[in-house]
């Protein structure tokens, strides 16, 4: 039995970390960190994280933070995450996941960079399939959601990069807390009828699962769009400003009516992306979603609208970080 | 005969404004200032401003600043941009232009703050309807589209709050600059097929526009979304990060490929607008259009697709800052 393991999962805008050690309740960190903003600022972060988890003599990452545009490309993001792995735990020669589900050297991601870019959906879904040989498993976070199928206990996502992703539809960028609003709908009821809707970062889609009691003011992360509060006026004067109203213009039923709009549309974007999913593996497309993730609520809508049976594990908050660190713990590295 | 008057277009991201003395060519000025950003910088730039004009007795209002998601309501807003002339002009007692095409004391902008807001456009249809009694005027800018039916010399648009206008199709909220890509498209080709977007501020129109060279370096006035240049290199850079690709993964045709569905996804939204407007004049709806703005180039489009004569004006630059100062020349205010 391996001794304790750090599980990374370096995001653009957050930070997750898992401690596993044998058969101990995982030890989880997740907080929002804003890379693009104060990339410098990573390797102290990470530092921190690791100290108040109880550190670990081995470590596994995986990324999505190479596509912060304070990268010039992904090759320079994976580079710079790397860079700051080193500069934090000099002792440490950490195992980086690749999107051929296989641990890597540093020096070998840093060779083969596309390997290693945005590859934490392959870390879930290659643990999940070890349980749940037969699901589709949507995990939908801040930001996006993923939609990976598992047939056979084996991953059978069609991309490996993000932009294949997208197009396969097993990468739907959506999610419950950083996505703009503008960006999900093109129109929203106002006095009962649809109107266009402002092309400017109004409000989030935290503004509207945060007005409809979907998430508390807790939950809600992210910063805000205008850099006020998160409680309902200000989320709701927010949503207003997406049709150029104010909250003096509208009512609150008029404003749930725009909030529950937006939910609608992002469940269609993702019923977008299973369907898709379904389509091309026809009949052995998996019958059950397994859901997870920080907006595992609004993966269960799309799920359900799209006819499939819905689980729901418990515990799997962080799933990528906590994935990592499992994976590793059974593997040994080449 | 009047003095000299300054015509004052106060936006939330640009401040313009126009010197209109006899017939002299007017002065004008249009610079980016992100009200949003420093609110409390505008009294000074409106100072700068008119020194650098010329300076005048009279002034005219007219704004759009009010939606900015600086100020809690419009009310407030209003009341803001009031408050800043009279810091800034301490002896002057400027008119404010109204969405019934009228001036206004500032007393009674004040107390009626939502006839003040967003009636720019109401300035510069009044103004073109003089010489132009039958066209669609389709003032394209570098956030919003206007598009104002002028039938028999009189400016006939339905909306007169900007969610009436959006929902008329007489606002549009699409234009050169500032429309940040995720507003515009759902999905752009990546290697020959549709790929879904990212939902984030990674590149804007006017990305779009500088790398089909339909802008210069020159005219890309706005922020970039990374704060990187304007150069083609960093806009192509931009634009790949939209499919979550990078410049090392697409080459310079799919780029182009990934600009010109941008544009021609703008095209569409200003159709939809002129298409809305049409409909409701049915057999009276004018058969010429008026391009106009910093984006007329897009509004030619708009209006070439939909079957309408293109008249293109000489010398329109910051019309609505020119129209309230030759509306007020004109005018005896109550």
């Amino acid at each position: 039995l391996k001794g304790p393991i750090l599980g990374w999962d370096v995001g653009g805008a957050n930070l997750k970390a898992a401690r596993v050690e044998g058969d101990l309740e995982p030890k989880i960190s997740e907080r929002p960190f804003a890379l693009w903003r104060e990339p410098s600022g990573l390797a102290e972060r990470l530092r921190e994280t690791a100290r108040a988890l109880g550190g670990a003599p081995e470590m596994a990452v995986t990324m999505t933070a190479e596509l912060a545009d304070c990268f010039k490309t992904k090759r320079e993001g994976v580079g710079f995450v790397l860079d700051a792995f080193a500069h934090a735990f000099p002792g440490v020669d950490p195992w980086i996941f690749g999107v051929d589900a296989r641990f890597h050297s540093v020096e070998a991601a840093r060779r083969r960079p596309l390997r290693i870019a945005a590859a934490n959906w392959m870390a879930s879904a290659t643990l999940v399939a070890e349980r749940h040989p037969d699901v589709l498993l949507i995990d939908c976070g801040s930001t996006t959601t993923d939609v990976i199928p598992i047939v056979g206990g084996r991953v059978v996502a069609r991309g490996r990069t993000d932009p294949a992703r997208l197009r396969s539809g097993e990468l739907v960028y959506t999610g419950i807390l950083r996505t703009p609003i503008c960006a999900v709908v093109r129109a929203l009821p106002f006095r009962g009828r649809r109107c266009r809707v402002a092309a400017e970062l109004f409000a989030l889609a935290a503004d509207a699962h945060r007005f409809l009691g979907a998430i508390g003011e807790e939950d809600y992360t992210c910063d805000t769009a205008d850099g006020r509060g998160r409680g309902l006026g200000e989320t709701g004067a927010r949503l207003a400003r997406m049709v150029c109203a104010d909250s003096e213009l509208l009512s609150r039923e008029e404003i749930t009516a725009i909030a529950e709009e937006v939910t609608r549309a992002q469940v269609r974007q993702i019923r977008s992306g299973i369907r898709q999913v379904q389509r091309r593996l026809a009949a052995s497309a998996p019958r059950i979603a397994l859901v997870t993730g920080s907006g595992a609520f609004l993966a269960r809508k799309a799920a359900e609208a799209s006819g499939l049976a819905v689980e729901e594990p418990k515990g799997a908050r962080a799933l990528p970080a906590a994935a990592v660190a499992y994976l590793l713990s059974r593997t040994s590295p080449p």
